[in-house]
């Protein structure tokens, strides 16, 4: 097991090794566990985070402000309309005062072409560590919270079909972190992936690569397919979710045409029916009800949105104990 | 002394039994003495509350987000600007999943027909105490300080001759739920009450049907007026306060006809003096200066206005920390 | 050693005799070492700190609510758009209130011919120590960090150089806070003081006066130019930034011409070669990049910007736990 995690940077799950993954994954569990029982977890005592959003969150910013303050420690919520950060503050000014105030610095930001290199940024002026709260390319925090999710709904993960599925939805055009993360992620622990999608809603390829790589070396399998069918067939985990078609189309608009000629996919009762009998229903939410999936699946029995969400509390004091704290 | 309180809901006063508010008063009374002693209250070290506010708010949030720090705490305070709450996450979602994350739920939404319907919906789903800090039906934060401050001037309030009185304002609309609230819990404390308004600005039927049944149990009174003089002759406390003809007119508009021919209902020295010669003034603040009150009254020597405010945190505190901590 | 500071007021330096700052600035530096070394410095345990913002605010807003976390206590950060404050509510009512929730209430509020006011009726009314967090003429949390920052680098402050020197530039009117806290502060330790700027942006009379007399009480020296380059020459510090035209012209507007008609002063690599071959250039964040100053000074070895920043957590340390904690 790797002890040594203080002042580790949480920018994608790709540059952490798989055991280190472990051990998050089991701090985690203890970090629930605790919760449960009401045993007070004071690891990160009068400690400060930061937690810049250039986007709104509910998730991502309850678990994070929550969790620290459950840490013995405090998370200062900054919304890029209360601060200077976004309106002309350069990315090293923010990142070496950070810094210098605190403990630890999250962030979200979103922006196409512009989120992942915001936090490499802050990371590079960084001295404390830097935790991503999803940007254009990952959303580290999801990803360790679905996998957590899966392992204890059916403990060794080796062989187990997830099928990640785009989804329509009419929202906003959202990002590709989502799918992008689980798709690197779940073949180190050796799981089946199929991934699904519409032709022009392709994830970048050096992405695709990885993804098989990582698959190559861990001994999962990953496969795409553009046949919705076919990913819900038999599968074990099925995460339909909407993203935008932003390698091909990098403008904020939602492309409609593209958009609306894809209606048809959508998680059904029928298509949950395709699936193995025991399969299970994840969404990161929010989800966009009745245009990504039916009432009647997300509110069903197969649905485990609310322990998946849960579990984004547990990872997050997690990150942070290990990298804010340690030894 | 009813004890078991742990994961209570605190959305109107009439679902707690009068024990219960005893404790209640007898707890905010212990948490205003250690205050004032400086000694230290952690009884919900490492606890976390979700404050959400769907309006504007000083007293409420800062009651309520410095108690639970004053408790050992953290409340995170979600406005709906910043967060996806009231932007189609439906109730339930964010029910479960803030229960999830921590010890506690609160919540003011005044939309007419429409607050108190979310707060229940949110009840129904929570597995954390739900606490209402105002809806369009109640605001029973504002009612147990009221009623406490009432009790620390005059000892025993059985008898005492208390007047809910519309005031004319021009600000916006308000909630009848300050009103509502009053005349349903001072009955049960024996007080007698009038509530005096011009016609047109009453009350819900089933409101002022249930404050008499209040009254019968507990030997309060219940007067109703439409004359102003009347509710000022004689009494010991005096609330003038505006609030719009929701029951009427369920419009956002204020009623300019109606409203405009009753600017004469005014809180003036010449009120003051028709009074009780010991009476207090009240207010939930912020007043409408000038339109519902003289300056020379609410800055006077018969107002109490800062001491009412005052026990807001002290009876906040008490309220999270017998549904959150206890045993 | 002055040790009697609970309760005391924070609203400009010139209300705090001398051996009350040298101890403010022992505190500050004894704050740095414990952070440092990652020692608990609890003093101010659970309790809470009302920080009410007109204004944007990065490093001032971090530094306070960071710090009170790091002291165990809790800020809660109000800004204009989410309270009732500044819509209405008098200052005596928010003041009042506010002491009688917590512990300590800091302000920013930068309005010319506004602020200040505003921060005095607050501390009138207040029961609990009041801090400027800026206003349109004093600025002390920024002084106080700039003084410990330069003792930190120099040691003795008896006859160091240190030139204020107005900048270009074109963000918006800033404040004369900054420059006009400086000036008093300065001499206070004997620093050879040179303020310098275009005319028309003369800092109010009274302000020159007490600065002449508190250089003549503690063997400072204060002297005025126009001659930028007489400023920068020799000096051991320079500190050059932009402030408006306020004491001429009262409105928000820029002043265009005279503005433009002074592009030229602005701190270049040729201007620091004319200063001390050690000259330390100093900013209270942020710049106004390419107008004030020039990259290569800011990010360049002679740039002590972020030393200078960092010390505004500590000194607010300082502040809130010598005021607010005590004996």
């Amino acid at each position: 097991m790797q002890s040594n995690f203080k002042g580790k940077h949480f920018i994608s799950l790709q540059d952490w090794a798989k055991d280190e993954i472990d051990t998050l994954l089991e701090v985690s569990m203890e970090m629930k566990r605790n919760f449960a029982m009401g045993v007070p977890t004071p690891h990160l005592l009068y400690k400060t985070i930061f937690l810049m959003f250039f986007e709104q969150s509910t998730r991502t910013r309850n678990s994070m402000e929550a969790g620290i303050a459950q840490l013995g420690g405090h998370g200062t919520f900054l919304d890029t309309s209360t601060t200077q950060i976004a309106h002309g503050e350069v990315a090293k000014d923010t990142a070496v005062i950070l810094s210098r105030y605190g403990h630890g610095i999250a962030c979200r930001n979103c922006g196409w072409g512009v989120g992942n290199s915001y936090i490499r940024e802050i990371e590079k002026w960084s001295t404390v560590p830097v935790m991503n709260l999803q940007c254009d390319l990952y959303h580290p925090m999801q990803g360790i919270a679905d996998l957590m999710t899966m392992r204890e709904k059916t403990g060794d993960l080796r062989g187990t079909r997830v099928s990640i599925i785009w989804a329509y939805a009419t929202s906003h055009k959202k990002p590709i972190s989502v799918p992008l993360t689980q798709v690197l992620l779940f073949p180190r622990y050796g799981l089946d992936v199929t991934l699904a999608y519409p032709e022009g809603y392709d994830l970048p390829v050096w992405a695709v690569e990885q993804a098989g790589a990582n698959a190559g070396l861990h001994g999962g399998k990953v496969k795409i397919t553009h046949n919705m069918e076919e990913a819900y067939r038999d599968a074990q985990f099925v995460i339909p979710k909407n993203w935008g078609s932003w390698v091909t189309d990098q403008s904020d608009e939602v492309n409609d045409e593209l958009l609306e000629s894809n209606k048809g996919w959508k998680c059904t009762e029928e298509m949950i029916k395709l699936a193995d009998k025991d399969v299970m229903y994840m969404h990161a939410l929010p989800a966009d009800r009745n245009n990504e999936v039916d009432d009647s699946v997300i509110d069903g029995p197969r649905s485990i949105v609310y322990d998946e969400a849960e579990n984004r509390l547990h990872t997050a004091k997690a990150v942070m104990t290990l990298t804010m704290g340690g030894k």
